[in-house]
């Protein structure tokens, strides 16, 4: 699955939602496979940079990591305080 | 225009291209207009982390930042080493 076809396959379901909102996602497209995936380990060093940023609550947090062929997507979404 | 709408605007052109890839994308949808946009700042801070796990060639990173309405868009495409 390419970067492209992972996001179109997101539905726009947005309207219903009036929340402060932050969507990350980090895509690694991978010419091989079975090379190490970093992206778990990425994901905990980049809430630490944007929790500089923002103050999150962590239970706040959704995270999803997909493996689709060479393509890993890491996709955190972050619901910030009002 | 929601994290969706951009997401969904993308064309699938990946068919092409056979080279490792990185892509992030960071959106901030806010319920208020004319707050402070701390995006640009963080996709220094967001290079970093990544250059700890993969050899970045600066000059093989496209950085787009769109804004629009209460939707910013930071999305880095990489291009990996071979």
């Amino acid at each position: 699955m390419s970067f492209f076809e992972y996001f179109s396959r997101k539905k726009n379901n947005s309207a219903s939602i009036a929340k402060e909102r932050l969507q990350i996602i980090v895509a690694h497209e991978r010419n091989k496979l079975k090379q190490p995936d970093y992206l778990p380990a990425l994901q905990k060093e980049i809430m630490e940079v944007i929790r500089k940023y923002v103050d999150i609550d962590m239970d706040c947090v959704e995270v999803h990591l997909d493996n689709n062929g060479n393509c890993s997507v890491l996709e955190l979404n972050v619901t910030l305080p009002e």
